[in-house]
């Protein structure tokens, strides 16, 4: 290709992806399904449908669509913020000096700050459609929060979030943009719900976790009629709408005949990097192509590098169907690292396969680090990143000076999932020298494994 | 037209403007002159280059030439942000039931959440080109500091902002971001200068203004050789540089055929306005088509509905330049209004001119009903709005309602010119029913009038 690449490749409206790519369709091991926290026996549609919506329920257990077309409706709000934009990195490139070439997909350009809202507005269409009064949800750096907030006032249904109480105290704004969204917002753990006092009763001062917030929205969903619980990531149906984000993005690069050699994302629960390596993923397991896949989780929460391969809760509460990931045991309580998104005990069942199987590979990086990579990012691009973005901006940095030492062109695309401008309080500790790195030791992580669930 | 508009119109990289556009060739009537505010003679080019960077003067002094290129530098920049989307508001028409058709050119998607970069990435160029160790400012909302410590940042020049009190105190993450950028931010008021010692003594616990912060950032900027001084609004060449805005608004608007019946901007000291309208001002002062063009400020500093028009100062300290503009007076101290970027006393002087001589028409609205309109849209087109931009919302929806009861299917562009994301304080005052409309009495007014500079 001689035609210069700009700066940022936007699609047209009309090359914007019709249908979601269901990547379970290509996997030969398909991932193991949920289970009955009861019964240990895999879940059926009639066991979901309590807790989730009907259509939703479908999505999470069909593994053998590849293509779920997207309603026009949500095709439209998708119009409000999307297509986002491939970005060249041209001034990081130059800036590191790197014979790379560095692009990354950015999904912050919305008032949630990421790309959570791909699957919030489809979870709340399908909830309006089912005639449900609300839906309920935790939140973990607010932003899933905050995306569903503005998704449920779209279609004018009741939100209810438990946020995680470290997330809480340091992001006071986000709860204000959730409040003009029309939402209501707990912190997590919390007195409301029975779980949440367990929990205070076992964890007194503790900041929560993703985990304890999630089995709080669960109860709240299940004991009011009309209401379902949604979730930002994890599940199979929040991979299937992310990967609008991949399809864009190879479109993109389609466009303009690029093929990335390596393909970065931060993992939390999955959900970003599920959806942005989707489309890739599939030429991989179809054998049409091969790329490097990297997984970058914050060293604090590392269940894909350091965690083990088996059934586990996926909340706290231990009320949730079990799934079967790379967990580091769902009792175990990440230190309060400025990632909020990140601090999940487990992850998605497809990439644990995925990674399992070898198709990805993982690491791990420390905050400080992290935020090093950050401010570097946005003194060059222009973009304040979220803490939990800046995980892959980290790897894409390294990967990019490594190519320096090899003289190699190698293309390297990476997710940005979104902007930190309600992570000051984290940028300020970072810049007064206050930021620590506190990562669990071998006995922290066996200690809680050794909790987990006898499957089989 | 029976192509579907879609609902972003983005320019490609080939078609973004090459050269600003310098409203003032094509007026008749020419702006005044800034004059010595001891001798009161127009200033000189040569009286001006200590305060200013030389090529910033003599953009400052040319309203002859109608285009002036655009350094190759500062378009590569301009890349990282820019096009910005002019986005079809199909929902926003559909929640107001109004046959209007509305547009919004957004700025807002970069990190100092507004317009702002445009000029501080050409100042900070031209500075860095003139071989300057740094620059000094004066900043409202946050927005034009945060602005300059980004293009300060990316050409390696130091960057002291003075940030008006009351926004420094409500927005205290704002200072994080400058700080994330290498810029050191001082509250003004100050002890730091003299002048911000003497209005301290005579205002003791004033919450401060543009116009004091001017005053102090001038100061240091004169006292430290190798610096000068910038400014974000209200002189010629930053409407010269934030014409990029109108040139892509109207590119985009040509590219689908598409005029526009009324053009709203809000309006503190002109900086968006002034860029939004120019290239559509421009066919008006020439002749070659009509367009209403309607001003928005807020209640509580009404320069253009309720100021004078004649010469003042620029600054509360008396120690810049006067221009003749629609003013309050330089004493004029505005209460507390949470759109810190538009508690100006005084106007640009080429808008100035261009209301006097009847070619835009100028509004003021109250902040609760600001707010009800920045809630409104945020809901349905996704975008937290600052509460600067909130004004031009505000009268965008006036008019179209206005439109749904005469069934005129009136094109409506108007300039959101930024996020609210660093003025959540704002939102949440609102939402506790905590906002009040504090408006100037006509006595406040004459007081500070009365006290007008006498120029001939």
């Amino acid at each position: 290709m001689t035609e210069k690449i700009p700066y940022k490749i936007y699609l047209t409206e009309d090359e914007m992806p019709k249908a979601w790519y269901n990547m379970r369709a290509d996997m030969k091991n398909k991932p193991a399904p949920l289970l009955n926290p009861g019964t240990l026996k895999p879940l059926t549609a009639e066991e979901l449908t309590p807790i989730f919506c009907e259509e939703l329920v479908k999505q999470e257990l069909d593994d053998t669509t590849a293509y779920i077309e997207i309603p026009a409706e949500i095709r439209n709000f998708y119009k409000m913020f999307r297509p986002s934009p491939l970005v060249r990195a041209y001034c990081l490139e130059e800036k590191l000096q790197t014979p790379a070439k560095i692009y990354y997909k950015f999904e912050g350009n919305n008032t949630s700050g990421s790309h959570k809202l791909n699957s919030a507005i489809a979870q709340a269409y399908y909830a309006k459609k089912q005639g449900l009064k609300g839906v309920t949800t935790e939140t973990g750096a607010g932003q899933w929060g905050t995306a569903l907030s503005m998704a449920c006032s779209y279609f004018d249904l009741d939100c209810k979030v438990y946020m995680v109480k470290v997330s809480y105290e340091q992001k006071p704004f986000r709860r204000e943009v959730m409040r003009t969204y029309g939402a209501s917002v707990v912190p997590s753990p919390s007195e409301t719900t029975e779980v949440g006092r367990r929990i205070l009763a076992e964890h007194p001062g503790t900041t929560g976790s993703l985990g304890c917030a999630i089995s709080e929205a669960v109860e709240v969903a299940t004991k009011n009629p009309g209401y379902r619980y949604v979730l930002g990531s994890v599940l199979n149906q929040v991979l299937l709408h992310q990967s609008v984000i991949g399809l864009e993005t190879k479109a993109a690069l389609d466009k303009y005949g690029i093929k990335p050699d390596i393909i970065i994302g931060c993992a939390g629960g999955g959900s970003n990097l599920g959806g942005l390596i989707a489309p890739f993923m599939g030429e991989k397991l179809r054998g049409e192509a091969d790329y490097r896949i990297i997984a970058v989780e914050p060293a604090s929460c590392p269940s894909l590098t350091r965690g083990t391969y088996a059934y586990d809760f996926c909340d706290t509460g231990r009320i949730c169907p079990l799934a079967k990931m790379y967990t580091l045991g769902s009792d175990f309580i990440p230190s309060a690292n400025h990632a909020g998104g990140l601090r999940f005990h487990g992850m998605s069942s497809s990439l644990s396969q995925l990674y399992h199987d070898g198709y990805m590979e993982a690491r791990s990086v420390e905050q400080t680090s992290v935020f090093e990579a950050a401010e570097q990012f946005a003194r060059v691009e222009g973009i304040l990143p979220a803490p939990e973005s800046s995980h892959a901006i980290r790897a894409a940095i390294d990967e990019a000076l490594k190519c320096k030492e090899t003289g190699e062109e190698k293309t390297i695309v990476f997710g940005l999932t979104g902007t930190g401008y309600f992570d000051l309080v984290a940028y300020q500790k970072f810049h007064d020298g206050d930021m620590t790195d506190v990562i669990p030791t071998d006995e922290d992580i066996a200690a809680s494994i050794a909790k987990l669930p006898k499957v089989e």
